[in-house]
């Protein structure tokens, strides 16, 4: 059965590349290396140090590998494997082919979707998503990213659906990463959340947000830089949440509306960190704009944390075989 | 061939009850009364009155049709024909048999789904929707109606799937006539914005509408009146009318960046009144929060206008066979 042969499933992002090694749905074996920031070469061969240190962790030979899925940001041309537009890794704004490189270095078959999709994919078919064949998946980090199962179905729609990150919660509100204003991603990510305590901080407020930043030697508002100003009971930050918590109910309560879904997943760095006690906020912040309040989709953290990315990877290649 | 038989849609709306006989997609007769408000059973009776007439206009003997789809506003119950919540029907608020009233007259089998659904049906089949598997259905009516077509199926969800009139496109905006507040509904329907130009008379504006209204015997805003404000330039008209575009614009750029469609298609009353100019400055004001800007998806009239819901029901009724 193909489902059962050693799949890899590699998760590339901006600040780390998370393997895991699979048989069927089990995992077996993971490594996690910082992503290098010297070219697109450098961040294949670090790719392949993951690849040969989960292969140890799950006592298989690596060489045993013929099967490679992998989710990226930016651009994917699922034929090709050439990956654009992926602004956080160096190398890859302009288009690096990820998929030829570690075919050559591997003899594997590459298989490589975005990210966040591959994230989805994982989530619904070995965490959270088991049993829920309509959900929306919105994981909270440097942006917000989303992805839709509709009808057991990953939808893709011409290639860019699930961007539910940019559902306009305030016409002209605050500035998004996108140059647009008043996306749901410009108050519930990291970056928003950065954005905005700098703002605020220049006008004068208070906040030990990059305090804690600095003393945990980090240079951008981590997931658990911002839990533990939370924990601290910072102002800003609580104000911070508050917003994401406000901008979330609003365009989660929209989506809802137009698509009437069982569930929706909530993962990403961020929305990990945050957990459960932030899910149920952020469902009682989306029932008073439900059209239809009487059945709400039920919210849930991811199961598979920050092996979503992996899992799914996994799965995409697995099922390339199919 | 099943497609080929005559089949009678009943599209059974607040003011109307609007009647069209097709073979296959062809339209061969139809017919047009008020919906009484005197009760189920005399709705039943106009509806009898409709099919009479459109076989003569078909010159089909009303024996002959032993298939009716019927579109009605509410909660359609699909296997019991029960029709109920639709609260702009006298005697159908708690709730009215019509599909087995309807059997119970004519010996025809009888299908009822969502007005607002066989609408889309019927664009999607013989209309505006031809060719094109993925858009949303926007009706601008007395409410604000909307229907998603995905990979060529209508979405139902768990039967409340569609409603882009509750989409909140301002947190504490405006009333809608849901209860709740910021609702698309409440700017781009008829309700909302006769509502919003009683609230404006009401702090001394001045405008035409209700001059415009009367002296057409009308009792609420329809979209002639409207239409015909705007004609005269009366200022609120102008505002109302700026107000629903802007509303538009937050709300179908938000659905598209989930859904990444090829197509909305802007019908109702209020809609098909309007036309391509109004759908022309939608496009517009949708432009500028569309995550993928390049390739906008196609924002068109309805083909069927006011039959599209008629032909939706009778193919409805045709697919019941298949």
């Amino acid at each position: 059965m193909a489902a059962q042969s050693l799949t890899v499933g590699v998760d590339l992002g901006g600040t780390k590349i998370q393997t895991a090694i699979l048989r069927g749905l089990d995992v077996l074996g993971t490594a996690r290396v910082s992503t290098p920031q010297t070219g697109g070469d450098d961040v294949a061969a670090a790719i392949m140090v993951t690849i040969n240190e989960a292969a140890a962790a799950a006592k298989v030979r690596a060489t045993m590998l013929g099967l490679i899925g992998v989710g990226s940001p930016g651009t994917v041309d699922q034929k090709t494997g050439l990956v654009s537009h992926a602004a956080n890794i160096n190398g890859f704004e302009a288009g690096y082919a990820l998929g030829k490189r570690l075919a050559g270095l591997t003899g594997a078959k590459v298989v490589i979707d975005n990210d966040v999709r591959v994230a989805v994919l994982g989530e619904h078919r070995a965490g959270a998503g088991r049993g829920i064949d309509n959900f929306l998946g919105v994981f909270l980090g440097t942006g917000v990213g989303g992805g839709l199962v509709l009808n057991g179905v990953l939808r893709r729609g011409r290639g860019a659906a699930g961007e539910v990150g940019h559902t306009v919660v305030k016409d002209e509100g605050r500035l998004c990463g996108c140059g647009r204003r008043g996306c749901l991603e410009a108050y519930a990510s990291r970056s928003g959340i950065e954005r905005q305590a700098r703002a605020l901080m220049k006008k004068g407020r208070k906040t030990e947000l990059f305090d804690i930043m600095h003393a945990r030697g980090r240079s951008t508002l981590t997931g658990g830089v911002i839990y533990r100003a939370l924990e601290r009971k910072d102002r800003v930050t609580l104000e911070l949440i508050d917003d994401a918590v406000w901008a979330l109910g609003i365009a989660l309560a929209s989506a809802q509306n137009l698509l009437d879904l069982e569930g929706m997943i909530i993962g990403g760095g961020l929305g990990d960190r945050l957990g459960q006690p932030f899910i149920d906020r952020v469902t009682a912040a989306m029932h008073p704009h439900l059209f239809v309040d009487d059945r709400p989709p039920k919210l849930l953290p991811t199961a598979l944390k920050d092996l979503s990315g992996a899992v799914g990877a996994a799965l995409l290649a697995a099922d390339s075989l199919t």
